[in-house]
């Protein structure tokens, strides 16, 4: 008889959670080293709480079903509803409020590379303030994570506008937004005939949707935004260029790789107000590493209340192919690691005793559980790859001491009992890959 | 319009989430100090999985449905089968293995203080070692993880071994050991008539039931486990008291609380082969802090391998419970808490890049998202409950200076911008309640 894994879904064994957990502690005190804090919700909620935002294509694609109390529940397919849903419950939060978050979040989609049923999503988010220097800190904190993991050469920040693009859109006489916007996001997709048979029918005509389409092929830095935008002009535009400018200007202040606009970035979700961004994989091997934007309506959408709202969110799943590729994904301890070998079974409980003084003094211990010879424990160490044996038998217990051997030098000391946590603090830590 | 949580579920906001952290940074490097690696697992498993360990009655307790391809699912209601099933699942893998996990676990109870639908559970288990060795470390890193809380005073580890009470059963011809058990595991509810009348119906007489009943009312010193098995003697009760003593002598070389012998500790679940063990409440507000102990013979029975198994589990609401009793149900950010204001517009990247500098030293920023005065500024890193502001004006910005204020003393200095860093290290970390 075997059991077998749910399909889509990951086992992580410590060769992989000890370096995912790396990606979680940055992410985290990146976060909190711009005075974010963390919250947690449910993994289960009502289904109705992703109707008014994500629409049925969303809801199609949930591990969802009837609890036994008849009401629709769902395991959830995103974070950002639960947040909402918490911040618009207690109105007693001095605003602005910031939040992040890491649940596990739960998509009933196809398997593929990097694509999971189940996977990890870092989100962040400011609410209560609708600034440029709000969307610059969320943008930045995305770029912050990645510069943290060591990816600041893999990354580049791209960041666009979708009042931006409307007011272009509307100055050109577009008669349809929101499809626009659709035929925008597929248009690395779809090709150039057909983005223009598409636009025209929003009301655009030939020589608007020529440099629509320019504009949107290219990728500038935030100062040159005019270069691109130079065929459209109104008072809006120039607003928003301002700004999109600024955000640009701030974002590049908190992070190490270049900040480049793409106006061909609207996300597709239908919820985005103002600015959005990827950080995007200057190899081209991955889509978008992670993405998000400013949604000032949503709280309204879900409450009696109007509450800006600007955050982003990052999954697990691209991230740990892009460290595997830039071999950054192993763990090194950041303590020394101290195997307790012990001759004889008599002194095991003065072993145990010895092992509590190797932790107080700051070393990690794997204590043997065994009664082999010393030969085999020591193997096992070595296995363990463990810096240090510590080796305990009748002469040490007689003359309270331990005998600490070095694993890579063979070098060899006895130390007193009394003194082995001050011996521990002298050892330097090993940064070797112990995953 | 308002949205609901899914009832018996939590939202943790940030007052309580900051703290929960600390209950899983303690677990978590606990358990690495002593060699443990950290895996995880699917949410959502067949439920099949349950069915061999834990029954019907587990089973009915879930979050459980079928799936898109017919199959029966649940939101895991516990760690331990996933876990085997991944020990099971790779033949490759150097014993004895030490893992850690911590997930969220669902269960579908009537919920009531400090017992949740969901929860976070740490689970320690040790797989491919049978030594009382093993037992120790694992009911040693529970004790030690509550040290780590602070929670030293409130606790005491109370162990018990399932074979010692059979052999002890089996000396005075119990025909029925699991019914037994069962007796025991209830023998405070049911009161002393009807534990007698409920052990007669196993074969037990009288005299020895009165032995038995005495025996497990007592909590005794491991050295001193005979006082209480002092009426019953066989080899096999000899030498498990002298296994169950000498795991008690190990454990008290861990962790700073008493390790207690209270053999009415059976543990509900059948599937445990050795050692038993709870925390203890010492004052006996709550039900068990947390237990385990060993099962030896779950991999067998859900695999073709043999593998020996002690491990624990611990839940966070009753940990929470005990830490707000104790006063210890706070967060004290480790860096020191910069609020970053900026008396004018011009001046917003220059202090962007100010922020950055402060956090170059260890600090962590809160920068002004608003257009406000000063003043209202301060009163927002009042609220923020920071201990320096960071002052960017026109003058500074002209300067390349930034103003730091004590926001408790009020004492000001100015300081270059390239120095930022420097001076956020030398000034030390207030250790405030921040939650």
């Amino acid at each position: 008889m075997t059991f077998e894994r749910v399909r889509g879904f990951r086992d992580h064994y410590p060769e992989d959670m000890m370096p995912r957990k790396k990606i979680f502690k940055v992410a985290e005190e990146s976060a909190e080293s711009l005075g974010f804090k963390k919250v947690d919700f449910p993994s289960l909620e009502y289904l109705d709480l992703y109707r008014l935002k994500s629409g049925e294509e969303l809801v199609g694609q949930t591990f969802s079903f009837v609890d036994k109390g008849g009401r629709e529940v769902t395991m959830i397919p995103e974070a950002t509803p639960s947040v909402v849903r918490m911040i618009t419950a207690r109105k007693d939060l001095i605003k602005p409020i910031r939040w992040y978050s890491l649940p596990k979040i739960f998509r009933y989609e196809e398997p593929q590379a990097g694509r999971y049923r189940e996977h990890y999503q870092f989100n962040a988010d400011i609410f209560g303030a609708d600034s440029p220097e709000a969307d610059a800190e969320i943008i930045g904190l995305a770029g912050m994570i990645l510069d943290g993991l060591g990816l600041d050469s893999r990354y580049e920040i791209r960041i666009s506008s979708r009042p931006l693009l409307e007011s272009i859109l509307n100055s050109v006489g577009c008669r349809d937004v929101p499809a626009a916007f659709g035929v925008i996001d597929r248009f690395r997709k779809i090709g150039r005939d057909e983005f223009f048979s598409e636009m025209s029918e929003t009301g655009i005509d030939n020589e608007h949707t020529d440099l629509l389409y320019s504009m949107i092929s290219r990728t500038v830095e935030p100062g040159k935004i005019r270069d691109v935008t130079g065929g459209f002009a109104s008072p809006s535009v120039d607003s928003e260029i301002s700004r999109l400018q600024y955000i640009g200007d701030l974002v590049s202040r908190m992070i190490l790789s270049p900040v480049k606009v793409d106006l061909s970035i609207v996300r597709g979700l239908a919820y985005y107000t103002g600015v959005v961004f990827e950080a995007y994989d200057v190899m081209g091997k991955h889509r978008a590493i992670l993405g998000g934007g400013r949604y000032d309506r949503l709280a309204a959408l879900m409450s009696d209340q109007d509450i800006p709202a600007v955050g982003f969110g990052m999954g697990d799943a691209v991230i740990e192919l892009l460290m595997k590729e830039e071999g950054k994904w192993f763990y090194a301890s950041e303590k020394p690691l101290f195997y307790v070998c012990c001759t004889r079974q008599e002194s095991k409980g003065y072993a145990f005793a010895v092992s509590r003084e190797v932790r107080s003094g700051g070393g990690a211990t794997i204590d043997d559980l065994s009664n082999r010879g010393l030969s085999a424990q020591l193997r096992n160490a070595a296995g363990e790859k463990c810096d240090y044996a510590v080796i305990v038998g009748e002469r040490e217990e007689r003359s309270r001491t331990a005998t600490f051997r070095n694993l890579v030098s063979g070098e060899q000391k006895e130390i007193e009992y009394g003194k082995i946590g001050q011996h521990v603090l002298t050892l330097k830590g090993v940064s070797e890959n112990k995953a």
